[in-house]
């Protein structure tokens, strides 16, 4: 696995490759590995002939009062794992690269950023358009993989790329759970164990709602309500949002007929987590 | 020459291309093709192996009030001009190809573009920097070349380029000027002869702040005094801006020292013209 810092060495690579007729696949990722990346490391990995993953805590997707200064980290144990899949190259440039002096361009999605994250973290979503977009410059990929648990992320790359005419495949990764439920989270390391407790409320609640939604429940706030009762039950919890919307505009949605998306931000001590259930008919 | 209007099929061109080693070059436009135009194509050519030039009235970048119902085009001319400059590929994306139904991402540079024609016309630049990603996602270029009549449109492409990482080289082509001095512009076709005439003034006015500035004047002050009293002299003319600006962030500079950017947008009747002079020491 080669490591590349700097963007012109990324992107002179990356021409190598294309010119050998090599289909480029990339993770975009902020470190501190768990299997989820590794899944979507995988997938990357079937659907093109050499994988970058990229590793870049991008500060420009936090609020001001966000975990950028504790997002965790652990360099070594990372290019391990990556190494053990046989990732080509572990793009990590500098935030001295990524941030010069002067830096002064945003790229921004305006319509599906709106709700959900997009309220609860006002700039973030503009953060990662804008980060993803230098990462594909960089890198030049035919295909990139992002995880369904940040589904408005990926709805909102998705309308970025087809937006920009950059025809780049978009592949979405399902979401790696623990064996409790608990989906997986870079950011679960921050939970004490009453939290983690608590926090298997987030995958109950989707549960409750994909068994009623079987059973043939349509109603958006039937299905809500089974969400919310679960939630509320766990005093350590606090929702930030639980609600159903079109998976690709991220409208919301109050009768589930094709399909819709069930999606939670729900706080856990300092802890922000999100999970969503994708309720479609089979 | 080979014309394209679906981005699809522009970037499986340009992949073949690159596929071969081959440098593209490309020369955006709005079409209704002049001289200045040409000598752009000139210098993709120069500076590539293939060169595209694109054509597309972007609507983004027009504001409410503006001429995009009336922009002068001359469909049979620009292609017979293109075509006589041995360009390989016309890409003339339809409007539905590039804005379709549910678009919604911008790319804005947000400190270049504050002044100047950024200020007289807001919104006008974050429709080029969106517009022009768009085009360099589907062409990619190597090289693209721009004129330097729209310097704060060169430095904000640079600008945009050189924060997304994009590694696209991009050439600036000198103003090329109508035998009495009038910078060549689309727009011109709009002139009264009246209005032609009065508008010899702008780059009267700039030859005026160049010989000043060659005899050794620096200050901001007295060259901008010396252009201003050509403008004003002449009573079709209303000037928009006249400003001295550093050539890369385009903030104000009081002194020229190492070298500045004189520019100007005045109205003429229903007109809006604009030009520019660099002062360089030699």
């Amino acid at each position: 696995m080669v490591t590349i810092d700097q963007p012109a060495q990324m992107r002179a690579w990356a021409s190598q490759e294309k010119r050998a007729g090599r289909r480029i696949g990339l993770v975009p990722t902020m470190g501190y590995l768990h299997e989820g990346h590794l899944s979507l490391v995988r997938l990357a990995r079937q659907n093109a002939d050499v994988c970058v993953a990229s590793l870049f805590v991008n500060p420009l997707q936090f609020g001001a009062n966000e975990d950028l200064d504790r997002y965790p980290s652990d360099a070594e144990g990372d290019r391990a794992k990556l190494e053990s899949e046989s990732v080509d190259v572990l793009y990590a440039p500098t935030a001295e690269a990524m941030y010069a002096p002067g830096y002064q361009t945003r790229v921004s999605v305006n319509e599906v950023t709106k709700r959900l994250c997009g309220a609860g973290r006002p700039g973030h979503f503009n953060g990662v358009t804008t980060v993803v977009s230098k990462l594909f410059h960089a890198v030049c990929p035919d295909v990139a993989v992002f995880g369904e648990k940040d589904y408005q992320q990926l709805a909102t790359i998705r309308r970025m790329v087809r937006d920009l005419d950059w025809g780049i495949e978009i592949v979405g990764g399902p979401i790696v759970r623990e064996a409790d439920g608990l989906a997986m989270s870079s950011r679960n390391a921050y939970l004490s164990e009453d939290e983690r407790e608590a926090a298997l409320a987030l995958s109950r609640s989707l549960g409750e709602a994909r068994r009623a939604y079987r059973s043939g429940e349509r109603g958006g706030e039937a299905l809500l309500e089974k969400v919310r009762s679960v939630l509320t039950a766990e005093p350590l919890l606090e929702v930030e949002y639980a609600e159903l919307v079109d998976p690709e505009t991220f409208d919301p949605v109050s009768e589930v007929g094709e399909g819709a998306l069930l999606a939670l931000a729900v706080h856990v001590g300092k802890t922000r987590l999100i999970d969503n259930a994708l309720l479609a008919a089979a």
